[in-house]
């Protein structure tokens, strides 16, 4: 799938600041619509100047939100305008009445933007079970449509209306030099709890200036996010409202060409970088979370079996209790691989925890355990498995889990 | 698979006090050999004193102990004698070593009973990765031997020697009667935390006087699991040491006929309801429980749907945490129901918490929070899905999920 070109082009990727106004010709806002009981933002739309292509990936649980139905049966397109998302009230679980909202909220957004309903998609988040307070999206439209700006304050303010019980914002953008010329590709990101991989758990909005086809957009979109977002997980527990949206207007006047083009590589290269950024601060801000946790297999026999190990031992509850207590309790990694389905060779399998040999031929390897007590208390914590049967590989992001996770999920208001 | 009889015979299953030793023909013991550092009961022996029936299942953990893999060679087997466990080590991942280790832990146990190695079974559980101190078993050897006693008190001292993490010692017993006579099975187990089902999360060992082919046995047992203990999850971490183990000595003089008897039905009736309370007891003394919980799933289409809804439920950490917190955050049920792969109806779905109609419909259910609340406030909850599409049924048992558990699993020494 490589090109074949005389003279390869380089591709420089460099981080920029900012989120989904990174790339030219969108603009974006958020505002307080009174959907929280919180106050907070809660309200946010980001919309392209230009009719852009558009794709995205879909949470696989059958008890979904109307939204996602909604944008799933409108994507791939090459005629979005803008995405709606509101936080505080998921919208799942709710029935016709739901369904008829998700709709309301699309014609709403596209009365006080001047465009076609069908070129927006909406998205939502927070409570299941409660039905959307319609009159106060209404009441708040007209100010958001008008707040709407292509600075990075207008990204800003989109990325915090579209929290619930994050407590950082997420927002990664890159900026894509190679020979034929440069585009932005930004985006923002909400998530904290209930999300484990499964296509795309929590929500993501990406913009890019690059001009592309969606269809070709929508196989890049897929292959990234299960490089990314699909080996992410804060507790296993897959929602009901999650999606991943990538909008492209072309406004840079790069054009993004077919399969094995060096516009392609480039493009997937920095919509990885965009992904994986913000998949890292996700799991950064997972709920209770006191440090982040980054878990790569190799020596994989194929991808399936680096991701099954890896998402194995981010998802084991005792792993990352053990974590939280800087506890170098390996024998719960290793139980973990063992469960995980992963295939690998007991001869060779080995495990380091912060670039500590801990375990190697099935059997425990000697190691300083109070050196490495120290170096488990850092910010991030790197665990490192060789499957030793081959030579694929994966990286699942994850946290610890606190008392403070407890805490956010037994007190959270239904 | 009914019994083609003119005339049914009525079968009496009560429960009796006692674990191990309830049946006759059994003796054990449980004493402290110094495995664990709190210096409490850590070495047990259930022995029968004549050759039994034995079958197991075993833990599906590709990395699993030598313990588990010696006694599922032996098993089933029609001349097992005893069950040695220690607790505070669990001898996984512990290489050559530590099989050679199983293999002299058995031959130390046929010694001192004088018996061949081959008739005595070897469970361990504690911590990974850990080597055993095979000089303080063999030091401790011949007082347990000496110790071994038929009275309730050697099964209870047994059931406490097995204990790791657990709070209360675990035991069951039922006497059954029927038509041709009267038998008893009883058992004993421990688990707390790395408990997810998987053919058998945690240490059981159950003892009968009925008379039975260990082949008879062995299918008895699997269907019997596969009811209780594969529907039990604290965590959803499996453990690397886990089985169930049945010891069937034939004192009471009752023979259990092949398919289709009542003897067989009344064996595997009066097993299922010792293996089903000691599930219950296990999850009602969960790591850091408060309160036990109890899924049970109809209307599924397959026993498998069933048992996967209830399952994803049972493991939501988010569920378990709003249960903690006493909230009726039900949309966190049916987000569980969603992504647990099991086939329903979106029309007939239904969810019942604490007896109170929650979702219908697809849509909220009118109700009571404040009262809602208070009845989730009871030691044991219940929750009942009917997933509308057949009429196989699953119950899976779980509990609460607490700070309680972080604390102990983050502070737990390794």
């Amino acid at each position: 799938m490589q090109a074949k070109k005389s003279v390869p082009q380089p591709v420089k990727i460099e981080s920029v600041k900012g989120g989904v106004t990174a790339a030219a010709g969108f603009r974006a806002a958020g505002i307080r619509a009174g959907i929280k009981a919180s106050k907070k933002p809660d309200l946010a739309v980001v919309c392209s100047d230009l009719p852009a292509a558009a794709a995205g990936t879909f949470t696989t649980n059958a008890i979904r939100a109307s939204s996602v139905d909604r944008c799933e049966s409108i994507l791939p397109s090459n005629a979005v305008r803008a995405i709606m998302c509101n936080s505080g009230c998921a919208n799942a679980c709710t029935g016709v009445q739901g369904a008829r909202d998700t709709q309301t909220m699309a014609a709403i957004t596209a009365g006080a933007l001047k465009i076609v309903p069908k070129s927006v998609l909406v998205a939502s988040t927070g409570v299941i079970g409660k039905f959307m307070p319609m009159e106060r999206i209404n009441a708040a439209m007209p100010k958001l449509a008008g707040s709407l700006s292509p600075a990075a304050a207008g990204g800003a303010s989109f990325a915090e209306a579209i929290m619930t019980t994050d407590l950082v914002k997420k927002e990664a953008a890159v900026r894509v030099e190679y020979g034929a010329g440069a585009f932005t590709i930004g985006g923002a990101a909400k998530g904290s709890g209930m999300i484990q991989p499964n296509m795309a758990t929590m929500l993501c909005f990406i913009t890019t200036d690059a001009a592309i086809d969606s269809a070709l957009l929508d196989g890049i979109v897929k292959r990234v996010v299960n490089r990314t977002f699909n080996n992410l997980t804060v507790d296993g527990d897959t929602s009901t409202n999650d999606m991943v949206l990538v909008m492209a207007n072309g406004a840079s006047g790069v054009a993004v060409k077919g399969r094995g083009s060096a516009s392609l590589k480039a493009f997937e290269e920095g919509l990885f970088v965009v992904c994986n950024d913000l998949c890292k601060k996700i799991a950064a801000d997972g709920e209770g979370a006191t440090k982040r946790v980054e878990i790569s297999v190799k020596g994989a026999k194929t991808e399936e079996d680096a991701q099954l190990a890896a998402k194995a031992v981010a998802n084991s509850n005792l792993t990352k209790c053990a974590l939280f207590g800087n506890d170098p309790n390996w024998g719960r990694i290793a139980c973990a691989v063992g469960y995980s389905g992963a295939r690998f060779s007991k001869q060779k399998m080995s495990i380091k925890l912060c670039g500590v040999q801990v375990f190697k031929n099935l059997q425990p390897a000697e190691f300083d355990k109070k050196k490495l007590h120290l170096l488990m208390k850092k910010k991030v914590v790197r665990i490192d498995i060789d499957l030793g049967t081959g030579d694929k590989e994966a990286t699942a992001h994850t946290c610890d889990f606190s008392y403070d996770y407890v805490k956010i999920n037994a007190e959270y208001h239904t």
